[in-house]
Formats: C-alpha cells, sequence, structure tokens
C-alpha cells in the first residue's frame, strides 16, 4: 500500500501514514489534536485545516462558512492521496492552554476557602499512617511477618479486619528488617473494610496523599490532596485525551462500541491524561508515586464505564441501562494508574445512564441532599442534569441540551478560550459593545455570551419572542444564503478572518437548548407536585454555570424566575466532591446516601417533557405568567 | 563477548549462549531438564553429562564415583569456552514419567473411593452454578445491569453480600442480553463472602470446576474436580519445573534470595507446570479454561511463598519466619493461571516456615484434628515434619532429615523410578537378593530400599548398632578409598556401569536422617509429657512413607515401636485435601482450625532435640527399651 509523509505546520511534525488515511487520523498520529465534536463524522465542522501542497480527497461535511471562505477543509473528510503539507490554524487546534483558562482557572476561583469544605462531615480521611513497633521474633516467636504486623495494627492501632494484598506482603520482610521491626503502615479505609496499602520501614517523614480526580468529558482535573491537614497541595488540569474519539459522550460511546479494541482505546486515553497531570503534580512536588495512597474519580456515568473500561453500550440505546450504577473499587495497578499500585480507586456511585457520579458529587458539595429546604441543582453542558430535592427526598432527571452551550452548533460558538464573547450589550442604534475572555480581540461566543446576546437580541427587538429576526434598520441585520442574521463584530474589530454573527439558526438552536432545560426542571416539579416557589435554593455547578448572569438566564427562560439571592454556583463539583470523599468517610457515605435516595425521572418516557419544551420554546416562554419579572423588559416593544 | 553453540545429544537440540555460560544453564535454555539437588553448586553431584566435542572449563565438585569413572563432568561446573557437543545420560535427565512413577501412581493407588473424601465434613463447594432471570429494564425500571444482576442473586438465590469484578461486569451487559435476562451466575464462596466469577447467558449445561493442586517442591500434581458430583474427573502430574534451581527448598531459597528476577523465575517455573497440567486436563476433557470457577493449593510454606511471588528469603535464616503463614485469596489471572482470570486462588494457611499447608492438609486429611485419641502424623522428605496431638491440642516440629530418603546424598541413591531398589533380602551367606520398582534391572536404592538395606544389614551382622562396617566373609564386603563398603548388586546383573554398593558413608547419612525423624517425634512426646503408647495411631503420609515397610522402619529405629495396626498410610495428602477443601467449606474451615491450633516447636531452641538426636544415631536406638519388639532380631549375635 502506498505510504504518505504527511507534514503538519507550523508545528514541522511529519507522520507517515498508508495513502487513504484522513487528515484528522494522521494528525492524532503526529501528536497534534485538532477540536471535533462529532468523532470524526463531518457533522461538527471544528477539524478545519488547510492543504498547503500535496493531493488530497476531500470530501463532504457540514463546514462553517468562516472556515468554508477560508479556504479550508475539514481533516475528518479529507484523505491523503500524496505526501501532504497541511497547516493547522490555532482556532482549531486543542490546547491545553484553553481548557485550563475555561474550566480549571474559573473553578479554583470559586473553590471555598478550606476549611470549609468538609461542611458538617467529620475529617475521616480515606488513608492515614500509624507508628508500629512489632515484635522482634525469635525462636520460640516465630509467628509470620504478617501475623506479626497485624497483631500490632490490632493492638496498637485498633484495625481489626484488614486485608493484604500481595503487592504490600511482597515487599514486607524487607521492610521489616530495614526498620528494625518499626515501621509506618499506610492504611485505606472505606466501606467498612481497612486495607494495607503501603508499609514504610521506621518512622515517616511524609504524610499520604490522594489524588481526587474530575473525570469530565472535555477536562480532566487531579488534586493532589495532603489527607493529614486536607489541604489540596497542588492542582493540574487538562483537556480528555479521549477528546479525538469525539467531544461528547455519545460519540465516545459509539467508538466504544465497536469491539474491545476501541473500548480500550477510550480507557487509556483517559488513563494516560490522569497519569500525565499526576505525573506533573508529583514532579513539581518532589513525590514518589508511592506518595498517593488512594485515588477517588468523580465523573459521568459514560466517564466511570469508560475509565474502568465497562462497554458503556446500552448507556445510549433505550431504555439506557447502564452496566453499573456502583463501581467496585479497584487497584491502582491494576488499572494501569501511576501511583501506588495497592491504592485503592473508588468513584461516586451514579442513579442512572445520565444522571452520573459527577452529579452525585454536586448535590453532595451542595449539601441539598442535608437540608430541609426545597433546593434546585442544575448542571448545564451538553446534557442538563437537574436534581430536586431536599434531605427526605431526591429527583433528577438528564435533559439534552445539545452542545450549543459549550460552542458548539453554533456559527461562532467556541469554548470559553481568550478572546471568547461573555458579554454583549445592544444600544439603542443597535451599535454592539462585546466584552471577551481575557479582554482579547474577539475569537467567537461562548456559552454565557450566547445566553446574554440572545437575551440582548430580544431586548432590542431584533428577534421576537419565537427567536425570528426582525427587519431592523442597521447594516448589522442581514441576510445571508444561510438566512438572517445579525453582525455582532465586524472583521476590522475581531480576529476572525469574517464578521462575527448570530444567524437565525444558532438562535433556534439555544432556544432549543435553554428550552430543554427549563422543560426539565419543569417536569421535576410537576412530578413531586410543587410550584417554582417552592424552591429555597438553586445551586448552579460546572463551567459554564459559573460565567452565567442568572439575569439574562432567567429573562430567555433558561432558569426559573426566581430572586437572584436563591442562586449559588457551586464551581466544579466533581473534584471538590471527590475531595471531600478523600477526607471524609462520613462525607462519601453521604454521597451513596445521596444516591440511593435519588429517584431517576427518565423524561423520554411519557409527553409530560415533550409538552413542557414546546411551552418553552419561546423566549422567556409561552405562559408568560411564569417569568413575572422578564414582562416589563422582553422585546423593545415593551419599552 | 565470544558466542558458542552448544548442541545437546542425543536430543539434537541446539542453543547458543555466551562463552563462559555453564552447560547446567545452556541445557535449561534449551529445555533440557538435568537433575541438580543443589540447584548449580556443585555440591550434589547429580547433573553429569559427557562432553564429546569442544573445549571447556571444568571445574571442581563433588562428583559420584560412577559418574567420575565414566569421564562424565558436572554439567554446573562445565563452562562453555567454544562450540561444545554435549551428550546427557538418561540417568541424568530429569523425566516427566520418572516422577510420575514415583509419586503420583503411588498416589492414586492409595486414594480413597469418592464417597469417603469429605469424612464428616458436609459437601459445601466453594464455586457453584445458580441459573437466575432478571427482569427486563423498562424506561421506568432502568436500574443499572449490575442493580439487576444483585437484586436477583439476592432473592432468588439468597446470597445478598457478593463481590463483582471488573472482568464479569466488562461482560455483563452483552451476556444479560444474549441470554435474554436469562442468566447462569458461577458463585465462589469462601471466607464468609461470595463473589460473581462468571456469567453465562441462559442455562448452562456444564457443572463448576475446580482444581486441586498439589505444589509440591519435587512434583506438582493438578486434579480436575466436578464441584456438582464431587468427583475428580481426571489429574495429571509432572515434576515442579522449578527443579532446575535445585531439588529442595533451600537451594530454591537461596536462588530467589538473589532478586526479584531470581524470584520471578521460580514462580514463573511452578506457574508454567501447573498451567501446562491444567492445559492437559482441560483438552483432555474438552473443557475451556473458563470452566475452572476456582482453584485450591497446598504446599509447603516455601513453594506457597514461590507460587504467590513472596520473597521466601528468611525461611532459611535464624530464627526462620516466613513472610505470611496465612495467604491472599488472589484471582488466577492476577496470578497467571490460565483458568477463568476471576477464579479465586486459595491455599491452606501454613503454621511456621517448616510446616506448612501441606500439612495442614495431612492433618485434614486424616482426621486427627477431629479425634479424640492422640494421633502421630509424619510426612517424611528431605524434611521430617511431624505433629502429634488430638481434637484439643496439636503441636509440631520439622526436623531436617537430609535429601537421602529421596536418593540423594547416597552414592547408589536414586528416585523411586523403575530399577530403583526398593527391597532387600540378605541371607545367611551374605547373598543379596533385591526387589526393583518395576521389576526393573536395578540402577540404585530408593528411599524405602534404603530403610529396608539398612535393616537387614543390621540383621546380618554386616553393620553394628553404630552404623560401623563389621569384617564378615563375604567378597561383596570390601574396602574402597572411600571406606568400607558392601556390594547389593553385581555389575553384570544390574543397568549401572559398576556395582550397586553401599558405604559406610551411607549409612552414617541414613543414621543421622533416621535419627533426626525420631528425635522430632521424642521431643513432641516430651514437650506434651506424654509416652509413646499414648498415640493410638500414626499417619503417615507423602510418596515415601507409602512404600515404607513399617517393621524395617521400626527396626532401624525410624518410626517408634508400635503395633503395625496403629499405622496408616494417607498417601498424597496435599491433593486429597485441597479437594477436600474444594468440595467443603467446612473442611476448609476445618483446616484453618488446624492451623490456628497447632502450635509449633522449634526444635533449634534448647538441647532437647540435640540429646535425642545424639541418642537416636544408633540401631535402633541407644535406649533400646524404646523399641522392645526390635531386642531379639537386631544383629546376627542375637540370633
Amino acid at each position: 500500500m502506498k505510504r504518505c509523509t504527511i507534514l503538519f505546520l507550523p508545528d514541522k511534525r511529519e507522520v507517515e501514514v498508508a495513502a487513504g488515511t484522513t487528515v484528522l487520523q494522521a494528525a492524532a498520529r503526529a501528536g497534534i489534536e485538532l477540536k471535533t465534536v462529532c468523532g470524526g463524522e463531518g457533522t461538527c465542522g471544528q477539524c478545519a485545516v488547510s492543504i498547503v501542497e500535496g493531493e488530497a480527497e476531500v470530501g463532504q461535511g457540514n463546514m462553517p462558512r468562516k472556515y468554508r471562505e477560508a479556504g479550508y477543509v475539514l481533516a475528518c473528510r479529507t484523505k491523503a492521496l500524496s505526501d501532504l503539507v497541511v497547516e493547522v490554524p490555532d482556532e482549531t487546534r486543542v490546547t491545553e492552554q484553553q481548557v485550563l483558562l475555561e474550566e480549571i482557572d474559573r473553578g479554583e476561583v470559586l473553590v471555598e476557602a478550606e476549611p470549609d469544605v468538609l461542611g458538617e462531615y467529620s475529617f475521616q480521611p480515606l488513608a492515614r499512617k500509624v507508628a508500629l513497633t512489632l515484635e522482634e521474633p525469635t525462636l520460640t516467636e516465630n509467628a509470620s511477618d504478617l501475623t506479626r504486623l497485624l497483631a500490632a495494627l490490632n493492638k496498637q492501632a485498633g484495625v481489626a479486619e484488614v486485608r493484604v494484598g500481595l503487592g504490600v506482603l511482597r515487599r514486607l520482610p524487607e521492610v521489616l528488617r530495614e526498620g528494625n521491626w518499626r515501621v509506618t503502615v499506610t492504611l485505606a479505609e472505606h466501606e467498612e473494610r481497612a486495607e494495607v496499602v503501603a508499609v514504610e520501614p521506621g518512622p515517616s517523614r511524609t504524610p499520604p496523599y490522594g489524588l481526587a480526580v474530575d473525570v469530565g468529558t472535555t477536562t480532566i482535573v487531579v488534586a493532589l490532596v495532603n489527607l493529614e491537614t486536607g489541604a489540596t497541595v497542588d492542582r493540574r488540569g487538562s483537556y480528555n485525551r479521549q477528546f479525538r474519539f469525539g467531544d461528547d459522550v455519545i460519540t465516545r460511546i459509539i467508538h466504544a462500541s465497536q469491539g474491545p479494541e476501541e473500548l480500550r482505546e477510550l480507557q487509556s486515553a483517559a488513563l494516560e491524561t490522569i497519569n500525565a497531570l499526576t505525573g506533573e503534580l508529583l514532579r513539581a512536588n518532589r513525590l514518589d508515586r508511592e506518595a498517593v495512597a488512594v485515588v477517588f474519580t468523580a465523573g459521568n456515568t459514560t466517564m466511570a464505564h469508560l475509565l474502568l473500561g465497562i462497554p458503556p453500550d446500552f448507556i445510549r440505546l433505550e431504555p439506557y441501562i447502564p452496566a453499573a450504577a456502583r463501581f467496585p473499587v479497584v487497584r491502582a495497578g491494576e488499572l494501569g494508574l501511576e501511583v501506588n499500585p495497592e491504592a485503592p480507586v473508588l468513584s461516586f456511585p451514579a442513579v442512572a445512564s445520565y444522571v452520573g457520579g459527577d452529579i452525585v458529587s454536586g448535590v453532595l458539595v451542595s449539601g441539598a441532599a442535608e437540608a430541609e429546604p426545597v433546593s434546585l441543582f442544575i448542571d448545564i453542558g451538553t446534557n442538563g442534569e437537574i436534581v430536586l430535592g431536599n434531605r427526605d427526598w431526591l429527583v433528577a432527571c438528564a435533559c439534552s441540551a445539545g452542545p450549543c452551550f459549550e460552542g458548539g452548533g453554533i456559527t461562532f460558538g467556541t469554548r470559553a478560550t481568550p478572546g471568547a464573547i461573555q458579554r454583549v450589550e445592544i444600544d439603542e442604534d443597535y451599535e454592539v459593545r462585546v466584552e471577551t475572555v481575557g479582554g482579547a480581540k474577539p475569537i467567537g461566543i461562548c456559552g454565557s455570551g450566547l445566553v446574554d446576546c440572545l437575551a440582548k437580541l430580544l431586548a432590542a427587538g431584533i428577534i421576537d419572542r419565537a427567536g425570528r429576526f426582525q427587519e431592523v434598520d442597521t447594516p448589522r441585520r442581514r441576510d445571508s444564503d444561510d438566512g438572517p442574521e445579525f453582525v455582532l463584530v465586524w472583521q476590522e474589530e475581531a480576529a476572525t478572518d469574517g464578521d462575527i454573527v448570530i444567524t437565525e439558526s444558532d438562535v433556534k438552536n439555544l432556544l432549543r437548548a435553554k428550552g430543554a432545560i427549563y422543560a426539565g426542571i419543569r417536569s421535576l416539579l410537576k412530578t413531586v407536585e410543587l410550584p417554582e416557589e417552592a424552591i429555597e435554593r438553586i445551586y448552579i455547578a460546572g463551567g459554564f454555570g459559573n460565567y452565567l448572569n442568572i439575569k439574562d438566564a432567567v429573562e430567555i427562560g433558561l432558569l426559573p424566575d426566581l430572586p437572584r439571592e436563591k442562586y449559588v454556583f457551586i464551581g466544579n463539583a466533581s473534584v471538590k466532591g471527590a475531595r471531600m470523599a478523600l477526607l471524609s468517610r462520613e462525607a462519601l457515605r453521604g454521597a451513596e446516601e445521596v444516591a440511593r435516595k435519588m429517584t431517576y425521572l427518565e423524561l423520554s418516557a411519557g409527553n409530560m417533557f415533550m409538552e413542557e419544551f414546546t411551552s418553552a420554546m419561546f423566549l422567556p416562554h409561552t405562559d408568560l405568567s411564569l417569568f413575572p419579572s422578564v414582562r416589563g423588559t422582553a422585546g423593545r416593544e415593551g419599552r
């Protein structure tokens, strides 16, 4: 078979592939990560590149106008027929920096101060070190090393039932003698069982550490936690390397369903990401891998399956059944995590296919399940997960919001990277002022910017309540081949090759997304027969939520019209909850109780959700009585 | 570095090695197993080969006369300096056939009939299959596959707490749907915990199987047990491939102590042996490896360490402390056993460094620990392990008998292979009649033959009570460079290159060996302050014991002078005990109780053993009152 050499610029990285290989595959092999939401299906239009030299077969695909005009092709639809030189523009490239800015730094800002992290839960870390003095063996006191160790653990630390794995046992004889029968045992305690994770000779000079891992679909964050003080020593985050197999859980499940090899690819990608971050953390803090005694992960149900290599196939097929909702405790070594191989790896239980351990973690962090007043918990991403309840009951649902709040499916949609428009002001002359992440030249609009934009377009009368573009007197309002659109930023002021616009089709996508979330909230309320006013507190979790302007979100009917002071942002609830579990067995039991208590409402069963969704496809809603505070502002005609 | 090609004849196997490599190492790499007791130290004189061509550096070593005279060199002391052609004589080669004959077939003969195997223990196999019908999931009944399985197990099989490992979980979604929500679960139950070993779609057509594995220092025997009927379906045995690292536990420990790589070599050798036997069993019985749901092993403490890859280093160093006496349950897949990777691998607990799970198994099989009368349990090999007690108390010791009862350290010693002398008659004219294993031409003397020979030499007045050779009038009694000797078989009648003799030095070795065993028995009796007459039953375990002539053994003072009817042979107690444990959780608990109850007496502590040993270095003993039945027969002068 003919081989082609593909040179990627400006990286100057070369890779040799068989003729017919797509540029996307070649890029992945060259270590260049291109954005892709659809996993190489040609539908998301993100992986645009420019063919500078050589012959390629360019297939059809859904390509955004800005890329088409720039002469780009979709890497996933373009096959090499000869040696190629390919230029990868910055905007189609996944960089750690972007992702970090988007979710991790934002999370950091909002993480509560250390002392508060456990709330009312007591400090009972999942691992601790115990110094022991063993009796030296003699000819007549000749019990085995292990028996001797267990006796000392029982007598000196009050631990009676304890598992000692082969890995520890193999090193025991040497360690006991090296320490002259004084040793430090690292004990992990969970699920009513204790296990010895490590035995060190003599007294130990280091505390035990834990890793709190947020296994997000987009990003993975690892926090290094000192289990003696409870402090987060350091944290790192990056995009999840599963990225190259698709941007959302569905494309990844489809990939994993192709066979064991593909499932392993996804598992390895997640493990590699965690290992890379962990390696950085350990190097930066001068720790060796043995220092990490326990790992706690939080992720959605699909991520939990993929991390453990459990087939997620049926998560996406009706009736949407995961293989497991509670996950077995595994050894780090067995899984391939590069910490102490004996360290147990735990994870939050899930509730259902689309309400996972990340949501359980969020509810734990919010404290909603411990309080008497009724709370609403919302995590908005590609899926909107919503939980309603209090300490006596919890009901949850998941609604597919689509990727718009993460910048997908929107002409100039982008993640919240520098240059992403996050605030929009439209004055009486339809002149626009935008505010971008980091104050950089605009590159597109991120989720929070889109919510703001939609509210302002409505307020300015540029669109009506149904999202239809109106005839307004400004050159910004124009018609293109793709329908009506509104120019937010002229090319001269933008970092793009053309004007940054929002189209009627973008508005419709946003309407569907916000309608789905709000319909989910209404469905839960209807199910438990409570009015909106019964909600005492609303917790907003996740990266997108953190920068959301609540007033805008209420004005477009995304969130309930309740007093601003009822809204609380809780940031990256996954890593925060995982850290709570690391530091408190009581909190972990709390999370398990949350999962047990939570009733999952499948929205696709029955008509309730579809009825609510249809009613919510207006701005803010067909039933304006639900949005009393919005009435006066919506639409220029209302001024 | 110079490379040399070594050609082994008559195998015609070639191997390339670095110059300076020993012929023993080269043989191992060529897959040719040479006998070696010392593990390549040049002391056992077993690995004799003939250099046919080429230049070699031949080092000093302890070489038996018969080999020296034949022009052989020790493979372990001979280093290749050029390409070599090496002839390997049959007698220095380990063959499966030999070992099989020696221990396995003998064990087979003596295994009790099926129905009796469990004695009073109830039939509660370690694994069973349970057919389950799960409720089919719907949009509103959307619990996970695992939750659904566990609910059915609880409801339909009454199993509440059960572990499901990742391996099973990974296959669960597909199996549940393939079986249309009817499945068969293989459950392993042990240590009060249940675990799912396999889930099959639909009803199962095969019973669950277990492997009972005797991990002997010399031989490994694997029995395939049907856990539904309790029948031993088939069994296979072969020499333990650790053989090449030395014949006894001490040489293997020394090898393992050199480092992790050497320890792994020993572990792999044992695993390879078990896997080869298991593969044969599965093929012969048309089963796939998934059919085996549980593995139970019995072996001495060193073998248990090596099988699990636990460093045995301190077993041989005072105060002789093993790393563990109770061994963790591991997964077959984790260990590298080629059965269902989820199958738990269990083993009998040990009592001390030199009283291992094989002895616990033997005591279990004997029933000694369940009975009211006091019993003595003896397993004679390189070490003699002795247990005394009843259902209320047990005391055990181990005494180093040396390798003579296995044919080591004796000029014409051999294992009990065809041609081994097992019976000796000496008439009044000092003429000798011998009986060999399989009736073949004599090749040497095995353990039971040596006991017989010693008794007959004494009875004939050829040696005195101290083992000294007397002047008797026969050409068979002669003096060689190595001292006095007696010709048992003239060369013309033998399959050897010279006359088969027994030397004074051989007799001294035998005296020390039998003295050690008897002194061990006396030490136990003294410790519990009981007379020999208190012993109601004596159980003789192991391959050597099975062919032992009790009358001879008593006459030389190896075994107590008690009525013949008190002696019981119990054959290969390891594989028998392992099978009992597979078939009865109650029996397994019984074995654990045996280990807990057993007090280990370290003979090297204090003077008691040495005093007893010194007194026992006569035939039968310095204190003839201990051997009332022997008095009349010992020595020709007593005729």
